[in-house]
C-alpha cells in the first residue's frame, strides 16, 4: 500500500464549495483501480491548505493508470478551479514504523 | 481528534538507525495524555524524507502537555541526532472529507 499525499493550497474564501467539490469526486476514486482509501484533511493553523490522503495498492495504479483515465480529468475539473498557486504538490508514502 | 504531521529530514544513510530510534520512542507516546495513534511514514521519492504523524485528542494535548513534558525531551534525545537541516517542520490536520 503506497500513499498519495497531495498538498493543494484552495483560494481564501473557496473553502466550503472546494470541500464540498472532493466529496463530489469520491465515486472517481471509488471506481479507479486498486484505490482503497481517500479522505481530505485540513490544516489548523493555515485553512487554506489542505492534504490529500489517497491509498493505493501500488505506484502505477496512481501514476500510470488513474492520471491516464477519465478520472483524473473529471478530478481537475472538479477541484481546478479552487486551487491557488498552481497544481498540488504530489508525493507518496509508505508506513515505516507502525506505532499504535 | 486532531492529526500532528512533522515533516522530518533525516541524515542520508542514517534511516535505518531514525527508524530504529523512533521504534525505540513508541511507550514514550503511548504513555502521553491524549495520544491515540502514532505512525510514521516514508517519502517514496525522497527517502530521506519522513512524515511522523501523531494522533491527539485535542491541540493541546500535543502543544501544552507533550511539549511541556519530559517525554518531548526524551522523543528529542533519541530522534534529534539525525535530522538534517534543523527541526522538523510541524502542523495539524484534521478530516475535511472522510472518503472511503
Amino acid at each position: 500500500m503506497v500513499y498519495e499525499i497531495a498538498e493543494i493550497h484552495v483560494r481564501p474564501g473557496a473553502e466550503k464549495e472546494f470541500e464540498a467539490a472532493v466529496r463530489q469526486a469520491v465515486p472517481l476514486f471509488q471506481r479507479s483501480r486498486g484505490c482503497r482509501s481517500m479522505e481530505l484533511h485540513r490544516t489548523v493553523e493555515t485553512p487554506t491548505k489542505y492534504r490529500l490522503v489517497v491509498g493505493w495498492e501500488a505506484l502505477e495504479d496512481h501514476m500510470v493508470h488513474f492520471r491516464g483515465a477519465p478520472e483524473f480529468q473529471e478530478w481537475r475539473k472538479l477541484v481546478g478551479p479552487f486551487f491557488q498557486g498552481g497544481p498540488p504538490i504530489v508525493d507518496h508514502q509508505q508506513v515505516a514504523v507502525k506505532g499504535f
